[in-house]
C-alpha cells in the first residue's frame, strides 16, 4: 500500500467533527479511491476538554493551530477555524510556507485573501482548495473550474445563503412575518443567534465574490460589490411577489457588461416557473450561463456537517490522486482586474410598493413621476381600500435605469400621500423556460 | 510557451464541427487555461468532400479514421463518430495501442465496451475520458467521480434523453398526441428519423449504465437493465398525472438495494414539487443521493454541437494539465461486479389506466383481483361515463412488489369490461421537498 496522505485539522466545531466522522467512517472506501489511506495525523481547537462525541486520542493534538500548521507531521492542513483574518489566515501561511496543502472551508478568507494566498501557494507548488467554501456538498468550484473550462461564462447566479432562503420560504409558506420566521429559524438552529451575516448579504457576497473571480478569471475587490439583504422583505411583498408571477430569492449575481463586471446582491423576483424559483429552503443553487454549455444549474445542500466534509474530503482526495489546478483555474498571476461597476449602471425590470393613503390624485402624481424620470410603467395593483390606513399599492416597470429608478423612488416618497418609503425589489428576467 | 496539445479528431457530424468551431473560437482563453495551445493536426470523416462550414484545410485529412488514430501527429484521439461497436471502437482501440489519450462522447460504446477500453488505456497510463457521453454540457461525471468521491452513493435517476423530455413536456403542454409530437419532434430536428434509440428508453439505458458504473464502482452488463420507452404514454395518462399531482418523466434510476443494484429505464410518475419534475424540454438532469452530501442535482443541455463540445473541451483541458483520473474513479480492474436485481422485485407505487365498459359490477372486480394479490389501493378515479364506448378508469396503489402487479393486471386484462391492456405507469416518490 502506498503512503498516507497525512491531515492535520483546526478547527472541531460541526464541520471539524463531521469531517474527522467522514474520514473515519468511509476509511476504507477512500483508501480504494485514492490508492492510499487519508490519515488524520493531529488536530487543534480552542477547548481540548470539550466533549465533541469523537475520539481525538489517535491525533496529537495542538492548542495552537499556526502552531500545529508548521509543526505537525501532515502533508496537507485543513482548515475550518472561519473567519477572514486571525488564526485561519495565519495558519494557512503558516501551512504553505512549511510545504503543506490547504483545504478551506473559509469562503470570507478566501473571499478577501484568496489571490495572496493562491500566490504563495502556487509559488510553492501546493494545491489552495475552498470546494467547501461555495454551496457546500455541491461541486459548484469544480464545475466552473474543470466542467465547464471550455466556456467564457456570461452570468452567473446563486442562492448561496440557506438561512436566508429557508426564511423566505417558510414566509412564502406560511404567510408570516420576517421577524418571526427569524425567530423560529433561530430556535431551530439555521440561523445564528447574530444573524446579520447571513440575513444581510455578507455571506452570499463572500461566495459570490470566490465564484466570480473564478468565472471571469479576475481578481475581485470585495468593497466594490453591491450587498443589500432581506430584512426589509415583509409578507405583503412575498404575496404580490406571487400575484405578479415572481418569487423573492437572495440571489448574488456576477455578469460581464460594458465597462467590466456587475457583481451585486439582493433580494430578486425571479419567475416562479424559473428553475431557481423552486429551490427551495435551506437548498442552495448556481446558474451559469455560458457560451457553448448554455445554461448549467447545481442544486444541493449548502451547508451542514455532512454536506461540508463531503466537499473537504472531496478536495483531500484530489491531493491524494495528485490531481492539481491552479486555484482560480488560470495561475494567480494571470488573473485580470476587471472593474466592478456601480449598482446605478444597472438596467432592469422593478418592483415597487408604496404604502399610500387612498386619495384622488395619487396615482396621477405618481404616474407624473415616473414620466419626468422617463420609467415606462408595466402594472399597477392596488387590492384593499382604507379611508383611514395607508394601504399597499405596488407597481412594476419595464426595463429602467437604477439611478432613473433611485430619482423617481426619492421624488415619490416626498409626496403626502406615500406614507412611508416606497420598497423596491429589483426583478430578475431569468429566461423562464429554457428548453 | 509550452508545446501543443495536438489533436486528431475522428467524426465531422454537429459535434465533430461544433468542436472544431469551439478549439477556434476559444484559442486564446483555452491557451491560458491550460498554459499551453490546443492543436488540432488531423481531422477524419466519412466524406472529405462535404461543406460543413469550416475550413479544414489546416488539417491533415485521413479517409481512415482507424489509421489517423495510430499514424495522425496527435497527443489525444477524439472519437465522435458513434455507435457501440464498428469504427468507433476500433479507432478507441488503435489510439491507446499507439500511445494516444482518448476523449470520446459515444455512451453506446462506453456503455458496452467501457471497461475493456478502460483497461486497455490504464494499462498503457492514457487516459479515456467520456464526460460529453452523459448529460452533454452538464459536468455529471466529474460531478460523480470526483466532487462526490467522498461519498457512497445510494440511488441516482435522471432525465438523459432530451428528445423523450421534449416529447413528455410537449404533450402535458398541448394536449396533443404521442405521434403528433414525436412527428413534430421529427421536423425540429429534436428527434431522429428513426427514433427507437431515443424513445424506446436504450440511450437513457446506455447513460444510466455509464453513470452506475461510476457511482457504484462497478461493472454493468447492460443486457441486465430494465428497459422501457414512452410509446405507450397517452395524452390521458399525462393528464390523469396532472390531476394526481404527478409529471411523467422518462427516468433512468440506478439504486443500491438488497441483493446488488436495480437498474432501470421507464417512464415514471414523479410529484409535480420534486425538482427534477421541472425539467422540462430538452434539458437533462441527474439527481444523486449519496450519505453525507445529501441530494445534489445537475441540470443543463444534453445534446447539441455546442454542449456535447463543451463537454468534450473540458476533457481535453485535463489532458493538457496533466490532471487524471481513473477512468471509473477507481483503477478498472478494482470495479465489483453487483448483480443487476431482476424488475420483478421491484417495489413502489403504481398508476394503472383501464379502459373499461361502464357497467355495474367492473369496480368490484378489480377491487376483488387486487385484493387477491394483496395489493392496497390508494385512489380511483372515474371522470368520464359513457353507455356505448369504454372509459379511463385509473388507480393508484401503495407500495407493491412489481410481481402482485404483474399478477393482478393480467387478471384485469381478462375481465370481460375491460377493453384494452391495462396501462401501469410506475409512481417514483421522490423526496418531493428537500429542506
Amino acid at each position: 500500500m502506498s503512503k498516507p496522505l497525512k491531515i492535520a485539522l483546526a478547527g472541531l466545531g460541526t464541520v471539524g467533527v463531521g469531517t474527522l466522522t467522514l474520514l473515519s467512517a468511509q476509511a476504507k472506501l477512500l483508501e480504494q479511491r485514492c490508492g492510499r489511506p487519508l490519515r488524520v495525523t493531529a488536530v487543534s481547537a480552542r477547548d481540548r476538554g470539550r466533549d465533541r462525541g469523537v475520539d481525538l486520542s489517535p491525533y496529537r493534538w495542538f492548542d495552537d493551530a499556526v502552531e500545529m500548521a508548521s509543526e505537525a507531521d501532515a502533508d496537507v492542513v485543513v482548515e475550518l477555524i472561519g473567519g477572514s483574518d486571525g488564526p485561519a489566515k495565519a495558519l494557512t501561511e503558516a501551512a504553505i510556507h512549511a510545504g503543506r496543502h490547504v483545504v478551506t472551508a473559509n469562503k470570507a478568507m478566501i473571499a478577501l485573501h484568496g489571490p495572496a494566498l493562491a500566490a504563495a501557494a502556487e509559488g510553492a507548488g501546493l494545491t489552495l482548495a475552498y470546494e467547501a467554501a461555495v454551496a457546500g456538498a455541491v461541486p459548484v468550484i469544480r464545475a466552473i473550474r474543470e466542467g465547464l473550462a471550455a466556456n467564457r461564462i456570461g452570468r452567473l447566479h446563486g442562492i448561496l445563503n440557506g438561512t436566508c432562503n429557508y426564511i423566505l420560504t417558510t414566509m412564502r409558506e406560511t404567510g408570516r412575518s420576517f421577524d418571526d420566521v427569524l425567530s423560529e429559524a433561530q430556535r431551530l438552529g439555521y440561523a445564528e443567534a447574530d444573524p446579520s451575516f447571513d440575513i444581510d448579504g455578507i455571506d452570499t457576497a463572500h461566495k459570490l465574490a470566490i465564484l466570480a473571480s473564478l468565472a471571469f478569471g479576475t481578481r475581485i475587490d470585495f468593497a466594490d460589490a453591491f450587498v443589500d439583504g432581506i430584512r426589509r422583505i415583509t409578507a405583503t411583498d412575498i404575496a404580490f411577489a406571487s400575484e405578479l408571477g415572481y418569487r423573492i430569492k437572495l440571489l448574488g449575481t456576477a455578469e460581464a457588461c460594458e465597462g467590466g463586471l456587475q457583481l451585486r446582491v439582493h433580494p430578486a423576483m425571479v419567475p416562479v416557473n424559473a428553475p431557481i424559483a423552486s429551490v427551495e429552503g435551506v437548498l442552495n443553487a448556481v446558474e451559469c450561463e455560458s457560451d457553448f454549455a448554455g445554461t448549467t444549474m447545481l442544486e444541493g445542500r449548502g451547508a451542514g456537517a455532512g454536506p461540508t466534509a463531503s466537499a473537504v474530503v472531496g478536495d483531500l482526495i484530489d491531493i491524494a490522486l495528485g490531481r492539481t489546478t491552479p486555484v482560480y483555474g488560470v495561475p494567480v498571476g494571470r488573473l485580470a482586474q476587471l472593474p466592478v461597476v456601480p449598482m446605478k449602471c444597472h438596467i432592469g425590470p422593478y418592483y415597487v410598493r408604496l404604502m399610500v393613503y387612498d386619495k384622488p390624485g395619487v396615482f396621477a402624481d405618481v404616474a407624473a413621476i415616473l414620466r419626468d424620470h422617463e420609467i415606462s410603467m408595466e402594472a399597477v395593483i392596488q387590492r384593499s381600500r382604507s379611508t383611514t390606513e395607508p394601504v399597499p399599492v405596488v407597481l412594476t416597470t419595464h426595463e429602467t435605469p437604477e439611478a432613473a429608478m433611485n430619482g423617481a423612488l426619492s421624488a415619490i416618497a416626498a409626496l403626502k400621500a406615500v406614507a412611508e418609503p416606497p420598497h423596491m425589489i429589483r426583478i430578475e428576467p431569468i429566461e423562464a423556460a429554457r428548453r
